[in-house]
């Protein structure tokens, strides 16, 4: 490959396209013949794979178990919380008949079911059904459940990973005795997932309180991760919802308290989905496509042997194995390392573009120069490309730091981008604007970035943003508490909210 | 608990019932608000959290890849493939609708789609789909994927575990340049499945070719894995398909061939679902409740603290915390063990006995007593249940040990229940016809068990064991190769079958 960079468009020339491309180039999904449904390839599937072990570990040693609820919906079932319904009605997928017959040639759905059947948008209703059954004393309490899943909510505007017709997710369901005791757990899961996607994901995220026009339809509360991706817009990584009563009573979950009263408990529900893939490749990728952080990455090196004449072929390949079976022996982050030796019959430059294209934060090449002088020649993905270096086949026991770097160096650079383009001295709805309004006219998506300013906390005020196509991301848990005036309204406020665009 | 079996009733008295009572006994699983479908609780689910991970690393260690892809089939798709979408039309859910509104006071869909979609049943076509983009030279062969997804096939005689509208599985498919390494790809697969469904459930299998009678809808050849459960039915507990060049030609999966020739691939299926743990509970369960091989327990051993006196409680949990610690270090077939201790707020007799219902294969209950004499007692789930020894603490190296020889136990005693029910002396119809009728007309479900008999292999001649309300089940893969009569007509045959009824 000669030119300068594997993926054009660049970021800088067109963003949302320069996003497909690295998907293609990396070959980690791509859209279906079911129009909104993505088919997750094996290169972006091994990401989901590493994504659940480390967060199902997290999940678990934080006291939840896992189990399975049916797919489907009754639509009795979604009606039940009216505020619940009305936020997802305009987005199911619903099944009205149960077999297929061939009538006049055609084969046409009958067996009309007697209610629809709703495709899970989101499992608080089926689930709840359940918990009404499972709880009835406090001693049952608190009931700590996670599901993994498919979802489908219809999408009329998909974009792969960051909304599909049917993505991947987890959600928690708990059931407490009190308000107190769910909220911690609400706040509890909210940091579980800020530790996962910034030390494994290596995604710096904002962590705080959705404004009341952006809440999960029946929350009380909902709380969120938000992370800025290169075209400083924010992501939604994941959502952390305090549910109050409103969930148990409308699926009647009720239990006896240590009074022997019988009361009504208080539920959350959380999840992080398949949309964090789509958040880590606009955080981290480059122009030469994906930039994996290690520890999420299906292999944290490759192995390229370069085999100029195929008599030497054995030779090569048996010094490409021994090198691999000694480093995955090796641990980073308490984790095995996986290895994996391209011994594909191409050449070796096309394999390295590959791997660069793929995101493999480490690139080791061996052949018959390295073999006789008993060496490595390392290539970082965190590096420029060309940069290659040569090391003594003893450094082996090196690698597990440099993976610590690479690991660590996205996170910094993520955050040092992020904290770049958090402007903090925005007063007026005029600077805003300002702000929001696109530099260059034939690229609207770059922008200021995020603006950490005041407001007055009137959920009326949002829909001046309406405008800007800027929504308030959130009320971040840390706030100054000082007095000033609300960015919107000029009314005296002593509200600190992030206001961004975002996917 | 003061009655003699936890389990009512026996499996003497009412099998079927004895099988639900189990799972309620368990607390594995239970019937949802969505007819046909089931909820898969906790210690359920975490069973096939161990079959999967188990087999996963099965599937990855033959060099497949994990993958995934839609839900939805356009019925298009299913189309294509004429058996195909003849032998799943009738048990099909059929999305027609994208939204609900309101109109009269009534929630109602609306949207209809301009092509409805499937649930998938199986994901032959919408994957074949993809397929016919990822191949193209004989350089992408073989494409070894699999997936781990919910399937839905509407059924109208549910039973949780065996038959459920919505159930879990894994589904391989491969495509190959030829059809031998596509039938070696089949039989290798059946093989793996076998090597864990012995090992791992300790369930015993014949592997066999399917009858045409009883072929996947648009398969060549089915393969499969038959178990015998208690009340001497077989059970289906997987299969692996040859599908020859059907689903090429329907999905239009070509390669260019080493001679430049364009021709269709070959390709293949395979998979098991969450009806192997039906499976486990029918052939290892006992008047007690379940009993589950130690590989594919949640947790191998549980520790029962036995607390006299509130002031004690410290000690004691110290004392079953750190044997715990100490047991976890250890390991047994490659895994580490998972100890629970159960230091609930009730008394010992009741934990006991829930343990014993739900199968765990070890309890250890510890005390002021067993700390005294630095000693701990421990109860098999496969010896009668007030056998309880008590051992030094230092034997706890041993308890691997332990757990190797209940794993085998289950699989002897599953082995030597079905030997010896398996009848090879039967030469003609009306033998047959004795064999399969009830000892006791008001338990039909006790009959003789599997028949292995000849077999003209007359496709036609399959449906004179409809009145039997028996099958062939499978052709064993080894055969005598001796000719003899066929048991349904008295024909010179050859093929060696096995009768039997099933779920």
């Amino acid at each position: 490959m000669s030119k300068e960079n594997a993926i054009s468009p660049t970021r800088q020339e067109d963003y949302p396209e320069w996003y497909q491309q690295v998907i293609k180039a990396a070959d980690m999904a791509e859209a279906s013949g079911v129009r909104g449904c993505m088919v997750i390839k094996p290169w972006g599937y091994g990401i989901w794979e590493n994504i659940q072990r480390d967060l199902n570990d997290r999940i678990k040693a934080t006291g939840h178990q896992n189990a399975y609820f049916p797919l489907f919906i009754p639509l009795s079932f979604l009606e039940k919380e009216a505020t619940h319904v009305e936020g997802f009605a305009k987005e199911c997928a619903v099944v009205t008949h149960h077999r297929l017959e061939l009538k006049e040639g055609r084969l046409v759905p009958t067996g009309e079911l007697e209610e629809p059947l709703i495709v899970r948008p989101t499992s608080e209703t089926i689930i709840g059904d359940s918990f009404s059954r499972w709880v009835e004393s406090y001693r049952d309490l608190p009931l700590l459940i996670n599901q993994w899943a498919n979802i489908v909510r219809w999408e009329m505007r998909p974009r792969i990973f960051l909304r599909t017709t049917e993505f991947l997710w987890q959600e928690g369901h708990t059931v407490h005795a009190t308000e107190e005791e769910a909220l911690k757990e609400t706040l509890q899961m909210l940091h579980v997932y800020q530790r996962f996607m910034e030390d494994v994901l290596a995604l710096p995220v904002i962590v705080g309180e959705k404004s009341p026009g952006e809440r999960f339809p029946g929350a009380e509360n909902t709380f969120c991760l938000e992370a800025m991706m290169q075209d400083r817009k924010a992501i939604q990584a994941g959502t952390s919802h305090y549910l109050g009563q409103n969930f148990a009573k409308a699926s009647n979950i009720k239990f006896n308290n240590k009074d022997g009263q019988t009361e009504y408990a208080y539920t959350t529900s959380w999840g992080v989905t398949t949309r964090l893939i789509g958040g880590m490749i606009m955080c981290h990728g480059d122009d030469d496509g994906l930039r994996l952080p290690p520890r999420v990455a299906t292999h944290q090196a490759v192995i390229i042997p370069f085999i100029p004449k195929e008599e030497l072929r054995d030779e090569v390949m048996a010094y490409a194995r021994a090198l691999a079976a000694e480093l995955e022996k090796l641990t980073f982050f308490d984790m095995k390392l996986s290895v994996y030796i391209d011994g594909r019959d191409r050449r070796g430059g096309e394999k390295n573009w590959e791997w660069i294209k793929k995101g493999v934060p480490l690139r080791i090449e061996v052949g018959p120069r390295e073999m006789t002088s008993s060496t490595m020649a390392l290539s970082r993905r965190d590096r420029p490309h060309k940069e290659k270096i040569t090391v003594s086949r003893d450094e082996i026991t090196k690698v597990p730091q440099i993976l610590e770097e690479i690991q660590k160096n996205y996170f910094e650079q993520a955050k040092a981008f992020r904290d770049q383009h958090i402007c903090k001295d925005i007063k007026t709805f005029e600077e805003l604007k300002a702000y929001f309004t696109p530099r260059n006219s034939e690229k609207p998506e770059i922008h200021g970035g995020f603006v950490l300013a005041k407001w007055c906390g009137d959920k009326e005020t949002e829909s001046l943003l309406d405008e800007l196509k800027v929504t308030i991301r959130c009320l971040p848990l840390e706030q100054s508490g000082t007095e000033g005036k609300c960015v919107l309204t000029g009314r005296p406020a002593r509200i600190d909210a992030i206001f961004a665009k975002s996917y």
